[in-house]
């Protein structure tokens, strides 16, 4: 089912009152993503919700086979268990969905792109996309040029996860916490398993028999299959810090060949969609509040690493609810519509 | 000068008005240390406070060289400046120092001790003691079993790190720009040079001209100075989060030989000093909001890191003002008093 040519698309947001739902709307009218119809759907309990888009407020329709029919995009961000049960339907109706979900991420036949890193892989879908998980999205863009340059062998990365990631709720309950605890009150947590407020959470996901967890496992599956390499060794500490928005990554690699942090600046200054941000003696370097709100990559702290041979560390932030979701997500839909036009 | 065998010590406590200083205090009463006098100094700014000891308030007077004869033990906590100007003359004057301070770690005749970890170090010393740096002195107590079992070549940490490690100064900037945040006012930076509230800053101490900052030095020249083993690789990422008390780490380790995730946890439950917390299912892993205040370093998340030959992954966490400075230091001391009790 490839995409028409078509003036402007019908397109539909799945999980349209939620963080990256939000997003997505917002991320729609910026871009100027030539949108005819926009369709919004979520489940009962959002229904009869508003949303603002283009200066009017859109009112949020339920989410039911019946919903997804007559479109060209439709894209999914409201769980994994909504995409496995509504994603094929909106592709048998005709359109694309672009889920951004973990539910479809590691089947063979279903792209998984980051249109920076690899675009040639939208070229095999048959209607259905994956969007990549947030904290694999930063750290594959920062990490291409380096690979092309001198091949990444290996990967240790530990992760300062905000509280977005989870969802609204979720930077409800920091906000909750951090007014409880300020007022000398007790911080029930609820969405999390513990206290988030002024405390780190090692456990993001849930765990498997060999205790990692599956935000760490994403973070190797998805990015051997983004960077269609399954050599490359990769493991992973994903941790949630008590900050809203912008996840950040310490990021340790070994190369094949040498790279200098000179050169490897040089290349990430060239790469489109990353900005550096490295002069640490002037307290230059990526923060998560900064890259809040914002479109970019942003890398910093890059060393040389003596400790093994061909080794650098890198500090990568970026907004997850944006590049790290939203954002991708109408990338891979603009990189369609510009291939189409091209084709045309 | 070796320590007299005496039934009561004098004791200074440098920097009484300090984050740690206050904490030896407290951890002097708890422990039943033989104090015989205790005498608080501290910069002219704080002479004239009182700090509470053994249910009195004792007045704290002026740091001065005059002030430092007549002691057994002078626990020095004011900073590196204050340590190599004052620190010499307790020394001469016949005190045994334990230096909290960064200034005399690295001299090849100074002791840095931790002593779960090398307490035979101790025995060379001439009269001053180096307490080695917070996030150093939890990761060594975690790694000493396996190193002892397996060998460790090569160490990857990532740090958590809390604002106590700054100072009292940065605690309070840590409350009151969150305080302003929630009340949708500016939170002006002091102490740190970026918003700390619900941020994370990749930036610990000053940086040199590799990149690399003092603190993820600390980490590489001080361990393999405890471990007494130059051959081992280190590198590290220091990271300041908005956690009022505690340093968590994330720490990757390769070995000469296999040891196992269980093998590592049975080692590690029977070492002294270390809790094993590690229930991922079950939510049970260590959090630096569960170990402030506590003297314990915790370690969880242990498991096979299989993208290298021989790897493990840990989540190290211990309360830095406690184990991390305060309750280090006076460990010493009593592993002082105890070797002369066996002696005579």
């Amino acid at each position: 089912m490839p995409l028409e040519k078509k003036e402007s698309y019908a397109v539909a947001v799945v999980g349209a009152t939620g963080a990256v739902g939000r997003e997505m709307i917002e991320i729609l009218e910026e871009r100027k993503f030539p949108v005819g119809e926009l369709r919004l759907l979520a489940s009962e309990r959002s229904v009869g919700e508003e949303v603002a888009y283009r200066g009017k407020e859109l009112p949020v329709d339920l989410l039911a086979d019946g919903a997804l029919g007559g479109l060209d995009f439709a894209l999914f961000s409201a769980g994994a268990e909504v995409s496995r049960r509504f994603a094929p339907v909106a592709v048998q109706k005709g359109a694309i969905v672009i889920d951004n979900s973990s539910a479809f991420r590691m089947e063979p036949k279903v792209p998984l792109v980051v249109p920076e890193v690899n675009p040639g892989a939208l070229a095999k879908h048959q209607g259905l996309i994956a969007n990549p998980n947030c904290s694999t999205i930063q750290m594959v863009v920062g990490l291409k040029p380096l690979h092309d340059a001198a091949k990444i062998r290996r990967i240790v990365v530990s992760t300062y996860q905000s509280v977005s990631g989870t969802g609204k709720e979720a930077m409800d309950e920091l906000l909750e916490q951090t007014r409880a605890i300020l007022a000398f009150q007790s911080a029930e947590p609820k969405v999390y398993p513990h206290q988030i407020a002024f405390n780190c959470l090692p456990h993001i996901d849930d765990f498997d028999a060999s205790g990692y967890s599956k935000e760490e496992l994403k973070l190797v599956n998805e990015t051997r299959k983004i960077l269609g390499d399954p050599s490359i060794q990769i493991t992973a500490t994903t941790v949630r810090v008590p900050v809203f928005r912008g996840h950040s990554e310490s990021v340790n690699i070994e190369m094949e060949r040498p790279l200098s942090a000179n050169e490897a600046r040089a290349l990430l200054s060239a790469t489109p969609g990353v900005i550096v941000m490295d002069d640490p003696k002037r307290a230059v370097y990526p923060l998560p509040l900064e890259a809040s709100g914002q479109d970019g990559v942003y890398v910093g702290r890059v060393r040389e690493d003596r400790s093994v041979e061909h080794g650098l560390n890198l500090w990568i932030v970026s907004d997850n609810l944006r590049k790290g979701a939203a954002l991708n997500a109408i990338q891979i839909a603009e990189a369609l519509t510009k291939a189409v036009r091209r084709e045309g």
